[in-house]
């Protein structure tokens, strides 16, 4: 069975309790977050977060590389002024190189499609990391030099502890 | 006081509570997720999924042309086989276009920046959308000609609507 056919029942548990029919779209503390798309990571409880107070952008690695489309109109339209970034440890960024993946995706791919998953596959960049702390500091700079990206905003960078939950601030 | 001055007084608190140590990285429903970075959206909760269940890969207006590289990684790396798009009500997507968010960064710009920001606001698509339905709609299309995305992958589209709480299935 796929996923998605409990999502209508599971929905309707939700549904019953929802309390929060009128919250304003612009983020309750200003504040974006930046993390990874791993599955162990709860965004808002695990920094008391509750629905509404900020914006939550995620992707593989939470590499912000990805994510300047959505900071313009997260602080352009929407009032954000402050950014975190979360890595976290055991993360799947750490296991790979764009070559080994490339090299993944190529083998797997049928014959008469090959040609074109081999150069869209070459023209994309994984953001892998060999180093969570450097990568921090990486992703805090990128977001420091981005133009596009307000001068006044805070930004600060955290390592999160997928064993035990912990935050560990890094910049 | 900026937001992150709380992080780590209330992850103190989630930590002592925190009692899901040895999640495997692959998800467990072989799931992702692709939502808006929207605050008001508790991606897990809404459709009754728990921590360890989906990738969440989260962006302003749950666009999937932003979320490729993430999709190889989960699929090829993480063993996910199944993606779920949620676009939602009041979503700031369907408030702006591309040229009127251009003309704002342009106008903030301060004079010895004025051009670099120019230049970089240019060459970002906003991704706006006009119509909610049509944008899910479009998402799955693209989702499932693009080359990257496995063939067998079962994609379905939805939109959550921020006053009651509740999914509705587009694709």
């Amino acid at each position: 069975m796929s996923a998605h056919q409990q999502f209508v029942e599971n929905n309707q548990k939700y549904v019953e309790k929802f309390d929060r029919p009128d919250l304003p779209i612009p983020p309750a503390k200003k504040l974006l977050i930046v993390t990874c798309m791993d599955a162990r990571i709860d965004a808002f409880a695990s920094i008391g977060l509750n629905l509404g107070d900020a914006h939550v952008v995620r992707n593989a690695g939470g590499c912000v590389q990805d994510v300047i489309r959505s900071i313009v109109i997260s602080q352009r339209l929407l009032g954000t002024r402050e950014i975190a970034v979360f890595h976290h440890t055991g993360c799947g960024m750490l296991t790979f190189s764009n070559q080994q993946l490339r090299d993944i995706v190529k083998k797997d791919a049928a014959p008469e499609v090959a040609s074109q998953i081999a150069e869209a596959v070459d023209k994309t960049d994984f953001l892998a990391f060999s180093d969570l702390e450097q990568s921090v500091k990486d992703d805090i700079k990128f977001l420091k030099e981005n133009p596009l990206v307000l001068k006044e905003t805070v930004v600060t960078g955290w390592i999160y502890d997928v064993h035990d939950g912990k935050v560990k601030q890094i910049v």
